[in-house]
């Protein structure tokens, strides 16, 4: 199925070139997550493993903010009232979330806007790529509301963003990071003005959608299949990897370009 | 056990409320540690897992520093003159107070002030969180002493906190990290002066257990657990383990303060 | 064999003291890799595996840059006509280098001026210690020649040094990082003008050999066995490493020397 042909109802959707763009758009309550929105971005990002048309994801939101995470009225209240097996399917379900962003094979850049919290702080934490204005907050608030800091892979991935004891600090105090304190603590890339968010996110995807899809998705998977791997392991998987890599079209088109000195143009492929 | 009937003779030990404070007292020597006060801290960090009264641990030297490490007299001279497995039985035991400070269940805030050398550099690194003085100097000095860098888990848990690049500089040249570094690199959470040191770390300590004390105990727990878990192990091990915190009556404190416009008062339960 | 007696003829390789130089040194095209100066820089790691004489490496290149990676004429475009086995042969080999200088027991120190690009950015990372001149750039940039950044380990070892999101971009666009960023970023331990930059280079790794070097060895090997180990698991592994090393005679030269007050001499046994 082409993402295009996705009909998105509760969160939006919009496919422009060869990127996939999702706004979270419910400005009045700052883009809060539901459970519908929450098993339709699963669905999303499980459709983009068949589009190969699509070579990156943008993830913002609207009026301001980037994600105030799970409603309370909608979600936290109702959570309440499950039994354990109930409870048990919500937090698979959260889970599966950010299972399906690693899992697919495009890069995910998250342009983070005002607030990120709770599981608006994971999804901007489980994407490749994060920049965001100067006035973003990120906040891993999961303790503020009586949880653990262990939401959706945060213990694991957190601390191998921003160092294990930055990633301690939020996870128990629950305090926000700004965004300075994300750009020199390595969880953004850059910041930019707010009215220029979404074209530097723009533009940036647009350079990796330009770039080999194929080694580019390659690079997302090992990232993740190396995490826990031995050194030796890890240059073992990427030998192999990497040898398939240089099967690929792509790898001769930017030898030729090179050689007459011009730029390669990449098919993916 | 409360904590408050331990008898600690080598360390200074109080409970305030609900944080446990261990001095380190010997400051004409910078607080070195001997024999009997790293058994001791292992008897503490054991005892504590059973006292649920206390919420974090405030760990901090007398006398302008935090601690000098083993004691060149007390602890290396005997040393020498231990076979093969006296030896063993010293490292073994120095292990086995980190292992014990990670499986309190209370996070363990270290306040440095001066030198934290040797084992009292191992102290703040395997402390969940750190605070300093401008005037901290922590130094990994193994190799100065003619040994090797991995002591008491620093070859695994130093790179995570400062990255395996300045990991690596610190323990094959043994220099001090200075409190600004430390800032810089994520060691420490901040730095106040010394005359604010230990009302910042009580301050810290405390809005650590008013938090909730189960959920707390369980982001410790999840930290250490997914040290060398893949991505997917962790985000199915943090499923169960959130499903569990919604359990507790904590969560539902918080979404009815939530509800009540007012502060969730969070009883660890 | 003494690393001495080496007739290395594809880099320029000299031991002085205790410090072997390794010199890329083709400077007309910014030290380029070919097959064989790899097939060279992995025998010379391998074979200091058996010369205890050497305590450290310091790797540079001529001319005011690094390394190119491999070459576009004598790599890439032969690669191009290899069958898949062919191409397995190549990434295996590359991923040699690295497993070579994982696996010898001095620490290796690069000293990167300008270029350092592809499999020469690859040699900075998998070295101990980088130092660099402000003008230096180091470019992961196999996107950009249509490949995965997976290559030599980069999706392993880069994030453990400046952080997964820092790595992520760096992989996903194939920029350059420049020097400051490196430093900021912990990849480089310093920077130092060019003219400085040997002496720079060759200070610090004496320093190390000047240290325990039976010790260092260990740290080293510590700090890759335990790239993947549990917490628990490092603890242990370094107790036994440690009380190894406090068998050796340079532990209680440090001792004596410290009762006497006066400096160590080690002799790495």
């Amino acid at each position: 199925m082409s993402l295009k042909d996705f009909a998105a109802r509760h969160v939006r959707l919009t496919v422009e070139g060869k990127t996939a763009s999702i706004l979270l758009d419910r400005p009045e309550r700052k883009n809060p997550l539901t459970f519908e929105s929450y098993a339709e971005l699963v669905a999303i990002f499980r459709a983009a493993v068949q589009d190969d048309t699509v070579g990156a994801f943008v993830v913002s939101g609207s009026g301001g903010n980037f994600c105030s995470g799970g409603d309370v009225h909608e979600i936290i209240g109702p959570l309440l009232d499950r039994d354990t097996k109930g409870l048990m399917q919500f937090t698979a379900m959260t889970g599966e979330l950010v299972k399906a962003m690693r899992a697919c094979p495009q890069p995910i850049l998250s342009a983070v806007d005002g607030i990120a919290a709770g599981a608006g702080a994971i999804i901007a934490m489980a994407s490749d790529l994060r920049i965001a204005t100067p006035r973003a907050k990120v906040a891993f608030l999961f303790n503020r509301v009586g949880l653990a800091g262990c939401d959706m892979g945060a213990c694991a991935m957190l601390p191998r963003i921003i160092g294990q004891g930055r990633a301690s600090e939020l996870l128990y105090t629950g305090r926000s990071m700004s965004a300075q304190e994300g750009l020199e603590w390595g969880f953004f890339s850059r910041t930019v003005e707010p009215e220029a968010l979404m074209q530097a996110a723009e533009d940036l995807a647009r350079g990796i959608t330009e770039g080999p899809g194929f080694a580019n998705a390659m690079t997302k998977r090992m990232l993740a299949m190396e995490w826990a791997m031995s050194i030796e392991q890890a240059i073992e998987a990427e030998a192999v990897a990497q040898a398939l890599c240089m099967t690929t079209a792509d790898f001769r088109r930017a030898y030729e370009a090179f050689a007459a000195k011009r730029r390669p143009v990449f098919e993916g492929n």
